[in-house]
């Protein structure tokens, strides 16, 4: 299997998609030999679907198309070399998954034939077993909870241990520490801005552009902040790199 | 029909609960002759429910109790004489309110006999007609979204128009244009902290504490700032005061 799982898609100091990871994927795209990514835009709910595939193509230097075009999706799926999933909003994401009968044919592609997958914010929420850790508001009339499950642990992009001045609700924090009390026997990884998570065959690597930290949280324990993947090797079927 | 809606609990320079309403409030219940208040306090994961009771009881000026000291909730809300549900999170009150049967209780006890209804942030989200403008994280598994509908328009609570340094998600700005891209029928009423709506019998109230604006999100406008509920008034089936 291969995942890479992106907290965000832009960040300002790394222009362009992706940029501030651009190797890493390049690197993996290059040890594919993929020569056209698959994108799944369902996130964007206010952006050109079109113009998303072209930022990511001329970001990546690969040919990019995105799924929209094709008459059978699942059909889509199934060729496909490599599958990026947009960042937007994780509820539209996860409700146009399930709704055209893309869960089963995109964890196939993933854990069977080995097609990379690379997802960013919402992209990201969608490769855990639920998207009950997105920061996003619900929109949709029908919820959808579970997602992809590609990943076996929560994730929370897009962390921030800031709040904005003047807010009285709830911290990032305190949410995700009513997240386990609420779901006391899970752990919720916390990924800040231009970081990921890296999933190849076995093994697992934490990396961030910035060489900041992540966080995990877990009912009655203190989140706890680590810089290598070391600690969620006991937590997930994967070695550390 | 007695409703007040509050953007949130808590506001720094107002000390104690609904501090920066407390005239209000207290308007409120001397007029409707409520000797004791009866609180929903399910929204609250962490925090002790007869805290807040006893929280909200001191800085009003009169006896409240937490619905779970009653055997039969249900019961309670028909012997209710005034409703106040807690701010937290709004997904898990929802639920409870959907678990316990309270939604139909709720809204004959606050429609049909006048039973004053009280609720800031998730109990201000539970009042409109579904929870898909709450800006928590969903936490649980099983997501329930329709609400209460007393008020009949989707309210932001806790709108700001700023965002963190260094966050790339998406702002409250574009959360909110996405909800009425995929509901362009519907209108979103952006709620600062300390800012509230009224609704007493077929009138209707907009007051800031801080003198403040509120904002309507509608699909293909621009989202518009205003002082009072005149604009409202076309929205909803009341007059402005």
């Amino acid at each position: 299997m291969e995942l890479l799982l992106l907290s965000n898609g832009k960040a300002n100091e790394f222009p362009g998609l992706l940029g501030w990871a651009r190797e890493r994927v390049q690197s993996l795209l290059a040890r594919k030999q993929v020569k056209r990514i698959l994108l799944i835009p369902y996130a964007l709910i206010r952006s050109d679907w079109d113009e998303r595939a072209r930022d990511l193509g001329d970001s990546l230097g690969v040919e990019a198309i995105s799924i929209h075009h094709f008459d059978d999706p699942v059909a889509a799926i199934n060729q496909a070399e490599a599958i990026f999933i947009s960042g937007g909003n994780t509820w539209r994401l996860n409700q146009q998954l399930h709704e055209q009968g893309l869960i089963v044919p995109i964890q196939r592609a993933v854990r069977e034939r080995g097609v990379p997958y690379v997802g960013w914010s919402a992209g990201c929420n969608v490769a855990t077993p639920s998207i009950r850790t997105t920061n996003d508001m619900p929109v949709c009339n029908a919820a959808v909870l579970p997602a992809l499950g590609l990943f076996p642990l929560q994730i929370n992009p897009h962390y921030l241990d800031a709040s904005i001045s003047g807010h009285m609700g709830e911290t990032r924090d305190e949410r995700l520490a009513e997240f386990c009390a609420i779901n006391p026997s899970e752990y919720v990884v916390a990924l800040r801005e231009a970081s990921l998570l890296q999933v190849s065959g076995d093994t697992l690597e934490y990396w961030s552009a910035r060489e900041q930290d992540f966080k995990i949280f877990k009912h009655g324990q203190e989140p706890q902040a680590f810089m290598d993947a070391i600690p969620l090797a006991e937590l997930t079927p994967f070695r550390v790199r």
